[in-house]
């Protein structure tokens, strides 16, 4: 087998085998297949497509160019999340503590990662003392006692994926949707999940800027998921305007304890309801999703949720007493609010702005090396659909630094005021199965 | 500028400036611009093809990547000739010395290369101490005083375009009208000549198959001549069957000397008759082409013409004497008869096989280091329309080894007969201007 015909064979658009796709992404992991063969492949996907079967088995090829994560150990069908992007999204703090309390187990492995913030494990970092360095029989019996601990990214997953998402970055193949969903997808895969639950982000702060790309993209997913015996479902979900109020490590964690308590904000408290029953029923849990939802709802108002939260904080070393005392989590020495320019409704929150004001005020990475300010960022006072008057205050600065001139100039672009009455936008668009 | 931005403006269908591509190609040439970001590119080149100015651009850019042969010290327009492949392609060997011997400076850069046969300086040390190893003012010296002479290709002629080539041909890239026209033009506007006639082949033994294919790439490379001021024209040629009798180095030059004296096989005859005109048309010294055909055929009849192919031998060392007595040239040990094993019509020879069937021989190298035998090869008695009588010969094959079954198979089955009658192909389709 030669690597230049399985190019050839593609760019004519014929379908690969199974052999030949194993063949492709063992000897591009190995380094026998060089870069400059599969840029021009991946090239060829951008225009040509992958058939269903052909992407099951470029995922699965690279689930099995490193380590799979073993969850037998683990009691009960293990549900896995995932959500494409998007600014200020908390549903992963507060979904693996619902879920948990209403016995659903939730073994998460979760990275640190580039971004407007921190990946979750910073996040739950604002928790003093919480650690991820815990060994994977720690980890099982973790989850088996209290249904949900997060371990750190330690494992050699998906080095192919790895080593192929390099590569695209910089040969402009990024944006093909088969090659994204296989990357995520086979991550999702590695890390021993049963079940897996996807949400799709859409909108002006999201990937996938249009709603049939994300149709698109969950449903490539989801066929895939399937179609590796990973019984797989997705939603649709607006990111049109950031998610929550809070774009920002420790100030998320707060507003994870708030959701926990059924005082969260709207759009985020409903998500997580939406994406929660979903895992509820495909562990097995629930029959369907309304009787999922109650359970959810009830474990919010009868201090289940909130109690799974501490438990597992504490189990992993964290200060368990912040969830009733949030002052004690990292705060930043300035609260500065960005006062509106004009009265009118808001029209449109632009979430990639907000995304990088939080960054400029050191929420998030640019390299590898940057160091996180766990205390900082934006808090929003207005979202798409409220009315605002001259002079109030759109969103809170979080700021260790005095001066935030260039940051309140980007939040105030992000937000688009008009004088007409605005309908709050869609949060759900549709579901995928 | 980053590479990446220009290979998503091509992927996207985009037109890259003229910046741009010099960008590309001076950074791909420096090895600043990796490999696989180039192929990434190509890929994109194949599915989006390129404007008539990016493939100006990009043949410039490629000329400009390493030497350019200054042939300012020759007097007159000079006249250089190219043919897209083909299998037994005596035509360079004739129209040298046949528009030289009509005045038109003929100053030829040539290689050696891999294929069926050896290249043309191969083909002319069949002849006894015959060299191509002289200075660039010798090589002018006798341009001026013979109007032709041939050097070995010494300089370092763009570079870029080895590498892209060497590049495409594993990243399943080769099949590109832009880049396979960019990448010719580039070495003959680079090798110096103010004026080129291309012949490109079309039919089962040539690259392009299809006759809108080869008209596409013919108007490609005449639009990129002109494009950078060289006066080019093409015609399309058949290249169905292969051109003459002849397939070897020693057997062509004979049939050179044949065609030369105006005695040559029809079609080889025909086509140095048309490209020639062509030549001495643009090379000023005939005001159109029936006039400069007249002049090349009375330079046939007159002995003009020959007597120019001795002069050009001899001043390069060469034994001239060959020409009036071929038999001086290597001959093979062995002349067989391959059979026809039915009677009819020839309704086909498939080129390719016959030129497998002479590299079989050794007339050609397969690798770099393989040693050419100048003596051997494959003369066609029958060609297409011809009446065969079972036993008949369809061809000879000249060998230096007594067992040549395997070679005798490839020929048979090269040639297809039929029952009925069948007319010679059209030999040249069409002119491009």
């Amino acid at each position: 087998m030669r690597m230049v015909d399985l190019i050839e064979k593609k760019r004519d658009g014929y379908e690969l085998t199974k052999e030949e796709i194993q063949f492709m992404i063992e000897g591009f992991t190995s380094g026998d297949i060089p870069d400059y063969q599969m840029s021009a492949f991946s090239m060829a996907v951008f225009f040509k497509g992958m058939t269903k079967e052909e992407r099951v088995h470029l995922t699965q090829a690279m689930v099995e160019s490193g380590d799979q994560i073993d969850l037998s150990g683990i009691e009960g069908i293990k549900v896995d999340k995932h959500s494409t992007g998007g600014v200020g999204d908390t549903t992963t703090l507060v979904l693996a503590p619902l879920v948990a309390s209403v016995g659903v187990p939730v073994a998460k492995m979760s990275g640190r990662g580039l971004g407007h913030t921190g990946g979750t494990i910073d996040k739950l970092e604002s928790v003093e003392g919480f650690h991820v360095e815990i060994t994977n029989d720690e980890f099982t019996h973790l989850v088996n006692t209290n249904k949900v601990a997060v371990i750190g990214q330690s494992a050699n997953l998906t080095p192919a994926d790895k080593k192929l998402y390099a590569l695209r970055d910089v040969t402009a193949t990024v944006d093909s949707i088969p090659l994204i969903a296989s990357s995520i997808m086979s991550k999702k895969i590695a890390a021993g999940a049963d079940t897996i639950v996807l949400d799709v982000k859409t909108g002006s702060g999201a990937f996938m800027k249009s709603l049939d790309d994300a149709k698109d993209l969950a449903q490539t997913m989801v066929d895939i998921g399937n179609g590796v015996g990973r019984k797989t479902k997705a939603i649709i979900s607006d990111m049109s305007q950031p998610l929550g109020f809070a774009v920002g490590n420790a100030l998320e964690v707060k507003e994870a304890i708030d959701t926990l308590k059924g005082e969260g904000p709207e759009d985020l408290h409903e998500l997580c309801l939406t994406l929660g029953s979903h895992m509820v029923v495909l562990s097995g849990k629930a029959e369907n999703d309304s009787q999922a939802r109650e359970m959810l709802e009830d474990s919010m108002k009868n201090g289940k949720a909130l109690e799974a939260f501490k438990t597992f904080l504490g189990a992993q070393g964290g200060d368990a007493s912040v969830v009733d005392e949030p002052a004690k989590l990292p705060t930043a020495s300035y609260q500065i609010s960005v006062p509106a320019k004009t009265s009118g409704f808001v029209a449109e929150i632009t979430a990639e702005e907000i995304g990088i004001a939080a960054m400029m005020l050191g929420a998030g990475r640019v390299t590898k090396d940057s160091v996180i300010d766990l205390a900082v960022g934006v808090v929003l006072n207005k979202k798409v659909g409220d009315k605002v008057q001259e002079g109030e205050a759109l969103a809170t600065i979080h700021s260790n630094q005095e001066n935030v001139d260039e940051v309140m100039e980007k939040i105030n672009a992000a937000y688009r005021l008009t004088g007409e009455k605005v309908d709050k936008p869609t949060l759900i668009y549709t579901e995928i199965h």
